[in-house]
């Protein structure tokens, strides 16, 4: 089984991936050849030892089924087990006990037009949702992560339209980041701090790049990547479990829409797809609990068009090499 | 002037290069073909433009000098001009105010015989102690942050010996993170977390790569990156600036060691490396003070091996595919 271990500076975890440490020659392979695409591509077709978890049928039942979730054969954290804190001299460290999943999203290997695309996104948000939902119920659990790797530079291992849902026995410190932050803000002002962020972009209009009824986009005021998009539902949700059935198409047109601009503007650049919503509910004491108040759950497009350098990684500083109002007028403009 | 720009979410700062924003052409460009190695060298022949800040001569004088310090030409924060603090709606913002300069390693552009490099990098190493100090006198500063971008993938512009300092107006988010985290452990065990995980590490042993008199390099127990590597000073200094001249060669030469392992070990990676020292200790209300016995200087190698991705940013977890008693083994058994 995999390990998780804690920085005794920073309580920062890791994956240490234990039980299949890689030699050095792993590492120099990739950088000198990239990786090479696989043929066949194994997510069109799913081998018989493939766990399928969940699957939204085709209405012709001879067709493939429109969306699938199957188990990821290389987990970073697997299911089974239990979770085995312990101490190692000075240092702590638990069992690698998670949920990692890959979301195939459409039984076509190739980009559809988007009308279909759109269709589909639908789908696969609501099949997010039913993960999501299904997932909070294991009380080892403490928080389930959506995310989409776009293109073999922003991580993607396979070609085939997928996403990714890792499921994770400690709230992220991202996300405890973020939640830190909105309770922070709450206790100040009594508002939601995203509910306030969407209301000032609303007003100020210069990072917008699109909306509809139930969702807004724009490229935040202080970003951490050049032509970072963030999707916001209008209405104050804490969970995206809260997201409703009519809201679903809204929202997967507006991801489709801004995907779609970010392909025009920067030529289908590599990035990844963050869904960011609030931890498990179930009540664990001494762990963060969401206020149903000071949370509020998003979207993240983030493309990965810079280096992180030493600046970046030794100051957590970001640089920004375009504005977030060119960025949106920009991603604004594109058709 | 460039900004600075606060997230109202993470209270976290980044730098918005507002002076010089680039159209999306930019990045796409970038991507298809990489960055070209410029001719003639820039840091081999600097031109008359270039404002030097600082030297160490040569004993012959008709050579070049042995190590210089210039002004970088595109600096992402500038020596001219006042904070500027201001509000802008709901957000904060000030002005790009800080330093940012490039330390020219050698004269020559190509490496050098091991010997006369740790010789060399024992004045690279009197210069960035000189530099911290004089940049530590201005009171608009709180951080003077070194680094190295070592090959293109690891965000190296040139290819010439170098480094980079960037002294922040605000005390960088990372070191933060670090000062909270030693004071919190110092408040708890009155004793500083370095020094605890230095004595552990030394027990342990099995992630220690090398050592002498006066420093100790070793794989942290859950670093972020495979084979990272941390060079401590053996005796409690909470700044690079009490350094001590006959401590010198013997960081110069446990540097040198371990760059030549990564590089022996992983076919010349793209790495970084980072020095963090104590934020500026001239009293500024409200902001943090270290005190002497929390904090310890250390110097971070960071292999740039894998692919940030969607779980990496969306999480804040790290993967490590190589666990850290691996990679010291690797690194220890590398010659």
């Amino acid at each position: 089984m995999h390990e998780l271990r804690k920085d005794p500076l920073l309580q920062r975890w890791v994956v240490v991936l234990s039980d299949d440490s890689k030699p050095p020659s792993f590492y120099c392979a990739d950088r000198r050849r990239g990786i090479p695409p696989r043929a066949p591509c194994p997510l069109c077709e799913i081998g018989d030892d493939a766990v399928e978890i969940f699957r939204i049928p085709n209405s012709d039942p001879a067709r493939p089924p429109r969306v699938r979730v199957i188990a990821n054969n290389h987990p970073i954290l697997q299911v089974e087990g239990s979770l085995g804190r312990r101490g190692i001299g000075m240092y702590d460290a638990m069992n690698g006990i998670g949920a990692s999943e890959i979301v195939i999203e459409s039984p076509t290997h190739d980009v559809e037009p988007d009308e279909r695309r759109t269709d589909n996104l639908s789908l696969v948000l609501e099949t997010y949702r039913m993960r999501i939902e299904d997932l909070q119920k294991d009380m080892r659990l403490r928080y389930v992560l959506v995310f989409k790797n776009h293109g073999r530079a922003a991580g993607a291992v396979y070609d085939h339209p997928h996403s990714q849902i890792v499921a994770t026995p400690i709230t992220p410190r991202a996300v405890k980041d973020e939640l830190y932050g909105a309770r922070t803000h709450f206790g100040l002002k009594e508002r939601c701090v995203f509910c306030d962020i969407l209301r000032e972009e609303r007003r100020a209009g210069s990072r917008v790049i699109a909306e509809n009824r139930d969702f807004i986009a724009f490229v935040p005021y202080a970003p951490r990547f050049p032509f970072e998009i963030w999707i916001l539902p209008n209405e104050h949700q804490y969970s995206f479990v809260s997201l409703k059935s009519e809201q679903t198409p809204n929202l997967a047109s507006i991801i489709s829409l801004c995907t779609g601009k970010l392909g025009a503007v920067l030529e289908d650049p590599p990035y990844n797809m963050v869904l960011h919503t609030s931890p498990n509910k179930v009540p664990r004491p001494g762990h963060w609990q969401t206020l149903d108040d000071d949370y509020h759950w998003h979207i993240e497009l983030l493309p990965n068009l810079l280096t992180h350098a030493g600046f970046e990684w030794g100051s957590g500083f970001h640089v920004l090499a375009t504005t977030p109002e060119d960025a949106a007028r920009y991603l604004r403009e594109a058709r």
